[in-house]
């Protein structure tokens, strides 16, 4: 199917300004895109870019031009681009169908047009919606539930009773459901604290590989509709992570921590027990939030244990003076002894 | 099975206060109990909790009274709760079979009552006890021993020679056994040191999800009686973790590293290698712990480099207080000057 | 085959000091070394262990003597040990052959003596290489590519496109080319940023298990030739990690960072986006490199923010006297009131 700028701008809903029958098929960095390659402009050093690129179609901010390029003029021309690549590249499951080697239990729900891959294993109970693909070797336990048009690429486990919602996607490696870990010492050894709860993982978001999501102790863990979830994190039994909150990769949560709605989580974070993160909070990457604080709406924190950013810094700036700090104290008290 | 509060007490050898004839079947969270669950209660704010659940059987210390509820006295209500969920909702590993598609070496040594599910490989001269329970996907190499009554999840890999003993649980994604990491540099190129050593993983170990614990080199790793060790966490190779010690998630501890006994370490501690942290030792989360350092018997670290946790505050105290103390020194310059 | 320290001195270049004919089969910690197991003694302490060790052959810096031992020469003996292991002992491939359990796509190009063991799924187009070896349950992704003499350890995951070298290493659990964490936030949602482009393992490089390689946004993630990565790693889109560069476990590496030759990487540490490490930098354990930062060729790294280690411990020292030299700035403070 061949398709135009004015094509895009259509779907865009912005305003072209040069060619409208120039042809488009893909997306691409200004150094690597051919001419049919849409490109994105939205800082100066971009524009330089763009104008030694092959593309033919860019799009920018109002009033940006490039020459021999046709604009797709945008208020967040990041943002159209992403669009503009789900539209050109739309990303697709696997086709329908059950691979003969996937072993299904009877007792399963699924519905006719999934496709579900080779050595895949269904459990009794297990339901899965329209539309979503199973990849080969995901493991699916007893009473499973997959919603629609959700995507497990290969070697996923969900353990019993895991729940996920609609358009799910979840990558290669990753864990939903395995048990907390909580033990009672006593005895002169560790007794396995009951881990019964459920975890549920709501529609539109996305998991990242090899990424650990343990099942509640009593309660459920969950995450939220539009939450991404970067690789390697883990999240343990009772956290709940709020609505399109992000999680980026090798962080921890612990156990019954809350996470509330467009929450930021840099990379390698620990968030402690019983932690609230209230809605838009941001932690800095490496930052450690210890037991029971709360980080309030809005609030940037940075550094173990976490303090507001801007504080933070100011601490670290005079950390970094200290040896000069001494150093005045020092001739303070030369001053003091000369006299 | 019918079970009453009269019997649970008995199994505990917990004084019982009110009606013995109470029903039980399962355990739950005040809130989210059903009249047949038992609860516990060991904190004041857990009684208030308490007072409005639906359960009729709560486990408390001697002399808690809740209005219309049957009291089982216990010192430790926790640890009699784990208890008590154990023995009324046994966790049950898959029942014994083999499953068709499961490839087992002709020379393997199975006992007779073992589990063994869908798309297990089993090589050569692989040994595993009974009761043992081996779910999908399972790799279990060459001349790999399990012993009596251990359960591996879906997915674990131990590598060849890895040997473990009774009761282990190890939760999906595990990797035991892998290649450590090691190399001598020269002529341009590093050069693998030898990776030839054993993993060894005592009785009643418990491991999470999409762990990696690394053969040893020339010695062997080993992991010792009724440790616990969460997910995601990385064992190097050649170290030792000591009975009943517990490591929280993404915790990394390096080569030839030695942990006592009940040793305590938190979430995403570093450990250096040849550390040792003696018997009770704690390292509070996100600690680093420099190479070849000693924490001694029953102290708490913190920070990184990791120091007394009390020595780390009292300093972090004065770091969060820096700006202020520069500020004192900036007067005491001024004072001086105005002389 | 019998091997005698003779055979081996001439394999390793080595003067041979003491008798030729001492038979040797393997390598060995001086303290577990039977008779015929090769040493190496590099430092003083070794020597002493070395001493009581039933070896009869050592690996020695040269005018070492050690009662009753054969000497073998050498100026770095840790290495020539390292090679000598790999010559007495090499690290054989899986035998070729296919499992009559694979699934090979008819469109796959194979070499005819590789090795695919059990229940491994290779999609279409895939190419390998002669003499590789792919274990169990790996699963190689549509048009993945594959090199001479590399080897897949059971549970590899390779998403399509992904390109490996020849004697490549990828341990279990290890996933090549998962989609980067890249998402635009717009109208109440995260929109996906395209996630299209490559990943390309080189020559000769190993790669722990459940480590984690993204494949690059609109570029392509590469890991140069001879590269060492750990467990756990973490590596996003469009990163680009160096020659003979070395990673260790859990580190995690941000998008479109790129790393040179033979530089450093602690266990635990974070870099950011956009950082640059040049050639023969070093970044201490748990060290954290804020975005965009440049490291300077040759210089090391510690501390979050990372700074150079001369000027983190210096001021960490003056950090741990903070107490002290506050409680020196209240008696200049008593001083000047008491005037």
């Amino acid at each position: 199917m061949t398709r135009t700028a004015g094509d895009l701008a259509n779907f865009l809903g912005a305003r072209l300004v040069g060619d409208p029958h120039v042809r488009i098929s893909g997306v691409a960095n200004p150094e690597s895109a051919r001419e049919s390659d849409v490109i994105y402009v939205d800082a100066p050093k971009f524009a330089e870019r763009a104008k030694s690129s092959a593309a033919r179609c860019a799009i920018a901010h109002a009033g940006v031009q490039i020459a021999g390029k046709t604009i797709l003029e945008n208020r967040d021309p990041k943002l159209a681009f992403a669009k503009a690549a789900g539209w050109l590249l739309p990303r697709t499951r696997p086709a329908p169908g059950f691979h003969p080697t996937a072993i299904v239990a009877s007792t399963a729900r699924l519905a006719n047009d999934i496709h579900v891959g080779p050595y895949v294993v269904i459990e009794d109970d297990v339901e899965i919606g329209a539309g979503s693909a199973i990849e080969a070797f995901c493991f699916l336990g007893k009473g499973s539930r997959i919603g629609e048009n959700s995507w497990l690429h290969p070697r996923v486990t969900l353990y019993p009773g895991a729940r996920l919602g609609d358009e799910v996607e979840i990558h290669s490696g990753t864990i939903i459901g395995s048990d907390g870990f909580g033990y009672v010492y006593g005895e002169g050894k560790h007794w396995k604290f009951p881990q019964l709860g459920g975890v549920e993982i709501e529609n539109g978001v996305e998991i990242g590989a090899n990424t650990t999501i343990d099942r509640g102790s009593l309660e459920t863990t969950r995450i939220r509709e539009g939450a991404k979830i970067d690789n390697l994190v883990q999240i343990a039994h009772n956290v709940e992570i709020g609505q399109h909150t992000v999680v980026a990769a090798q962080t921890g949560i612990s156990g019954s921590s809350k996470l509330g709605e467009r929450v930021i989580v840099g990379g390698q974070v620990g968030i402690a027990d019983h932690c609230t993160l209230e809605d838009d909070a941001i932690a800095g990457a490496q930052a450690g939030i210890p037991s029971g604080k709360t980080i309030r709406r809005g609030q940037m924190v940075w550094g173990t244990p976490a303090r507001p950013i801007e504080k933070f810094k100011h601490q670290y700036g005079w950390f970094s003076r200290l040896p000069e700090l001494a150093e005045r104290v020092r001739k303070l008290e030369e001053g003091k002894g000369a006299k």
